[in-house]
Order: C-alpha cells, then sequence, then structure tokens
C-alpha cells in the first residue's frame, strides 16, 4: 500500500538498468486529480539537477500530478547538462501520462558525478507511464525501488479521520541534520491548501527527517515531496500534522535503524543548554564523533569521549554544572564521574545519551547510530 | 637521543602500572639549568586537570626545570581530586629532584573519567626522579613511555648552527585541529628568552601540529611543551623559528602515517576561498567526512563526497568555479566532472586533494587520514 494508501494515487516501478540491470530503479507516483504539494531539500550548496529543477516548480506552482524518482544516479555535480536531462526527464514523464511538464515533480539518487543515461531512463519513464496509463499500481514496488545501501523498504501509514496518509523513505548514509541522502514521498487525500499544508511539512521535518544523524554528510539530493489530493475532503489541520509528525518519525527512525552497518539505535538529547544553538553544537558533536559511535558500537561505556565532544563543540558549559546519563545511569555530575556504571547496560540495541548543561533552557534531541567495521566496508567500495 | 640530543637535558622512563604493568608508562624530561618555557594546549572545555595546572605555572614564570608526563589515564573528567592530585604528583618530583614544585610541567595521556592510582604513580615519580638525579639518561625510552595506542616512537632532531632541538610526540586517535590526544616535547639549548619563544611556539603548531585530523575529536589533554635551556649560547630566533616548525611538521606528519588504522596520508589544501575561515571550514569539512575517508580506504575515486562535503561546509562557493583535484588529476571544473579520471592513481599511500574554490585569497592545508576497518577496531574496546 504505502504512497498508495491514500486515494487517488497510483505508484509503479520499473527496471531502467541506471547503475546495474537487474533491480527496479525508476518509479512514478502519480495523483489522479491535480495535488497540493509542498517540498523540503539540501541545504547543500552542490544541490542536484532533479533538486534545483523541483525547487523551481514548487516556486511558480501550488499543485501537481506527479513524482517521478530515479535510484542509481545522483544527477549531482553535473552541470547545465545535468540539469537539462532532468528537464528532459520531466518531458517524457508529461508525455507518458498525459500531463504538462511542470506536472512532474522529480528526485535522484545514487552516485555523484556521472551523466546520467539517458537512453535508458527515457524507456523507463516511457514504461512506467503507459502502466499508470493503464490503471496499473504499486506501491509496495517503489517502496523498495527507490533504495540505494538500505536493506530493508521503509514505509508508514497513518489514518486521521477519514484523511489517510502514506509514506516511503530512504536512506543508509550521507545522514546528516539538514536531512542526508535521503528521499522520502508522503502522500495524503486531506484537502489542504498549499499555504497550510507547507509550514506544516517544514515542522514535522524539523524533528524528525532532521533530527537524524547516521555519518556526518550531508547528500547533495535529499528531498521530501509530500502531494496533497483532496480525495478524503477537509481536514482539521492540528490532527493532520501530528499525524505527519508521527509518520515522518516513524520513517526517520527506520532510517536510523537501518544506518549503514549500524547495530545500535541511539537517542542524544541535550537540555538546559544557554539556548536551542548551543544545544546543537553539542547534540551535533556527540553524534558526529567516531570515537563516541566506535566505542557505542564496542559497547564500551567510554563516557570520556562523550564528554570531549561537548568540551569541543563550542557550547558554553561550565564544568561543574554538566550531567551525563548514559543507558538510564547517571555516570558524571558535580564535575565527577559517579563511578557506578553498570557496563551490561550497554549490550542494549537502544542507547539513550542524555546531556544536562544546566545552564538555560535550550533543548534539541538528535537519533543516532554506532560506527561500525561493516560501515567502512560498505563505503569504501561504494562506486565500482 | 631525542629530547636528550641538545646539550644540558636528561630523561628517564620508569614503570609505574598506571593502567596495567607490562611497559614504562611515566617519564620526567629534567634540564640542568632553568629553561625557558613555552607551552600550547587544547581548546577543549573539558581541559584534564593537567592542562589546567601547567597552563597556570606558565601563566606564573617563565622557566621550569623537569616535565613529568604518564601515559595510561588523562586525569580528565576528574575534577577538584584529579586536579589536587596532579598538584601532588608535581611536588613529589619536585622532591625527589631537588626543585621547586613549580619547576615540574604536567602532561597525562590516556582514558578519561578515571582517578589516577596515586600509589603506584607517586612510587614511580620517585624512581624516575632518583634515577635522573644519579645521572641516568635515556631519552629513546620516554619516547617509547609517552604513546597510547601508536604503534611507532615519533621522534624528530634539527640542528641551527650550534643550535640543538629535539622532539618527541604521542597520538593516534582523537586527533583533530588545536590540537588532540597528542603530546609533544621539545628541548633546545638555544638561549631565547619567553617573550621570543612563545610566540614562535604559537606560529610554528599552528601549521603542524593543529593542521592534522585523523578523526574529528579534539582531546581534553593536548599539550605542546618547549624548554630551551641556553646551553648553545644566543641563536637567531628566525632560523631557530624555522628549524622548529620542521621539526613539529615532521613531528605532526609522523602522527599522521600513524594515525589509527590508516593506510594512506592525504593532503587536503583549500585555496582561493574568499577568506582563510571558509577555507577552514571547507578543509575540515572533507578531512572529517566519514564517506570521503572511507572512500580513500577502498581507492575508490569517489570524488562526489569530496564536493558533497564542500556544499555543506558552510563555505562560500560558486558552483561553476569550483576546481577539485585528486591525487594530481583535475577532477571536476566549470561545474562538470571532466571524466577522464585514471582510478589506479588511488593506490597510492599519499594521496593530495586539492580544492580551488575560485573566489578569493583564503587558503588552509591539512593533513589526514583514511578511516578504516582498523580504526573502527582499535577503538571499540579502548577502555577494556
Amino acid at each position: 500500500m504505502s504512497i498508495t494508501f491514500p486515494r487517488g494515487f497510483r505508484a509503479v516501478a520499473v527496471e531502467a538498468a541506471i547503475k546495474k540491470p537487474g533491480r527496479n530503479d525508476l518509479a512514478i507516483i502519480f495523483s489522479d486529480v491535480p495535488a497540493v504539494a509542498a517540498g523540503m531539500f539540501t541545504t547543500n550548496l552542490f544541490a542536484a539537477a532533479p533538486v534545483l529543477y523541483s525547487r523551481e516548480i514548487l516556486a511558480e506552482r501550488d499543485s501537481v500530478r506527479a513524482i517521478l524518482v530515479n535510484a542509481g544516479n545522483a544527477n549531482a555535480g553535473t552541470g547545465d547538462e545535468g540539469f537539462q536531462n532532468t528537464r528532459k526527464s520531466a518531458q517524457a514523464a508529461a508525455a507518458a501520462l498525459g500531463v504538462e511538464s511542470a506536472d512532474v515533480l522529480i528526485a535522484s539518487t545514487g552516485v555523484i558525478g556521472q551523466p546520467l543515461p539517458m537512453d535508458r531512463l527515457l524507456g523507463g519513464i516511457d514504461r512506467a507511464g503507459r502502466r499508470i496509463v493503464a490503471g496499473e499500481s504499486h506501491g509496495e514496488e517503489v517502496a523498495r525501488a527507490i533504495l540505494t545501501t538500505d536493506t530493508v523498504e521503509k514505509v508508514a501509514e497513518r489514518s486521521v479521520g477519514a484523511v489517510r496518509i502514506g509514506g516511503i523513505a530512504k536512506g543508509a548514509g550521507m545522514i546528516h541534520p539538514n536531512m542526508a541522502t535521503m528521499l522520502s514521498f508522503i502522500t495524503t487525500d486531506a484537502a489542504l491548501s498549499a499555504a497550510v499544508l507547507r509550514p506544516i511539512l517544514r515542522r514535522a521535518v524539523e524533528s524528525t527527517f532532521n533530527a537524524i544523524s547516521v555519518d556526518n554528510d550531508m547528500s547533495t539530493n535529499d528531498t521530501v515531496f509530500l502531494l496533497a489530493n483532496g480525495q478524503a475532503g477537509k481536514t482539521d489541520p492540528d490532527a493532520f500534522e501530528e499525524a505527519l509528525t508521527a509518520l515522518c518519525r516513524e520513517l526517520a527512525m527506520k532510517i536510523v535503524a537501518d544506518g549503514e552497518g549500524a547495530t545500535k539505535i541511539v537517542t542524544i538529547e541535550v537540555v538546559h543548554a544557554v539556548h536551542d544553538a548551543d544545544a546543537r553544537l553539542a547534540a551535533d558533536a556527540v553524534a558526529t564523533s567516531m570515537l563516541v559511535k566506535t566505542a557505542l558500537f564496542g559497547n564500551d561505556p567510554n563516557w570520556g569521549r562523550i564528554l570531549a565532544a561537548v568540551g569541543r563543540s563550542g557550547a558554553e558549559i561550565d564544568v561543574g554544572k554538566v550531567r551525563i546519563d548514559l543507558a538510564g545511569e547517571t555516570v558524571f555530575i558535580d564535575g565527577l564521574p559517579t563511578g557506578t556504571f553498570d557496563p551490561q547496560r550497554m549490550k542494549s540495541r537502544e542507547i539513550s545519551i542524555l546531556i544536562d548543561i544546566g545552564l538555560g533552557e535550550g533543548k534539541r534531541t538528535l537519533y543516532t547510530t554506532d560506527l561500525t567495521r561493516e560501515y567502512v566496508s560498505i563505503n569504501a567500495d561504494y562506486t565500482s
């Protein structure tokens, strides 16, 4: 079901052999009627062609009909030719679907800096479009087609009264706040205007997709699209926002749980920083510390590395006021180790780290993983 | 020879069994006469007790007689008791050596957040001090005693006319600009005042020890001490600075080459950024990117990850003006991949990455390593 759970959506995936043959790697998500659209994108200055292109579409119009997505090639670092290839892809999808070119949003994920194989891509677009027009729909195939190094599909669904929301996501590495090599597509049959829908998506993403970190890299292609086609009629925006945020959190946590090589799910909560910006600095420093993350992998209660990361983060601290809890037990308080930690606690798959700065009201929660030999293996020969 | 290469220095190492028995882990470096002293320290706000203590000493006086160093325990995150233990250690060393307590600088490295084993530590200090007073000197033993996860000793020597400079260093992980879990001790028989010596050390450290990055962590204990005892008479400060900088660079590169699990030595040079601060942001982002570092380990010419790291770094860029050279060959220019890269180039042990931002005069060079399965293994069970 996934993105075809809400009424009035169809979706199919096909094999275009963009990187290598043997799997579906291209998909179209289609709304029977114009759907109000919202998008959130990477803040990376080397934003990929599909990001630049889709940003333009959403700046010009409130609603679209389709999302075209490919895995295997990010179409990033490919210059004007890459942008023109994105435009040609949208035109091909529009022709196959019988809609306007500007009705099609685009997202890509995969290797950076290689030209798209346009022959195979256009062939795949045509086949996918014709299957949609013929009435086919296989939402579950799309959740699989957008994956790269992910090991499992990421799907979530919610209902609010008559309104349904369906979402899928991919992303296992290059994951860092302000999104990652992460794609998520969410459909709903709620009837909400663009002016209402877009701020709701922005807020939902901030505390979910923008709060996860697998490694410290931010991709050129991160994209979240939300399409609302109104088929279920009007809905209460607050209730919708609550359901949407829960759905985004479920997808975000599934990305963390499937982080490249990860054996742990780690929640890092910074509280009582001088302000939120300081809390972010401290949480980021801990979440990206290779030493903290390797210690977590080794079930090593080396909380000194947490303390060292906070100390170099740039956040204002008073050493005597910092408290650190690891896996639910206080390990450092009043400037001193407690010395009572039970190392067995480190063996849990889910580990919480609480850092109480003790100075103000700033806070930030991040979700991350450990750093493993398997992460290194996965990323040491990604291109080949 | 190492730190006993300059005239008038003695040094010994002993086994104090601070973390575990079976190796020398405590050392004293001693000057026969008062030596003008300079120090550079971590900027981590959780600075360890020996850093806080030695900073105080150098703020109050220009010259000292000895450096006391231990491995196996960082005496960091240990509160006021940790500071008092450092003071007691200095007193014990002074008593054994027949000097004043304030004549002794202290440095520690090892695990964070555990109290020093004072009985064994004080016993070791006494034995080391008595061996110094008895006229013993084994500089080469000290280079080994300060190591933790390092695999080789790091020693460098220089001469400038009659003046000799000797240095040792340790540090293999928690290495990031503004120093790391890095200790370096440098002796010279040059005659230079504190007012001349201290800015010289600061400048030398900035482009050497402060330009290396193994992982993205900065330690609580980083310390560089330089003792100048004047036994070779007056020297030209400029010639001395040049020789000192070369010696610091040699030690810094030895630290990189011995980076935990490293198989590559990587030079990252950012040029023509809008200003130096932007060049630093870009160089830091590339040097700490787990994806760039794992690609280097895998001989994977995935320069797209370099581009993505620069794009998220916060440095001002114009995509069409950025040029990236990898291993001496241009891979990205005028907003496009060149498509000509020979992947065999990645197999070299030394890899250069040049990032030409094309906007101004800002520049920054960093030296780093790849990220390997071995790094993860070393750091996954450090405490145990």
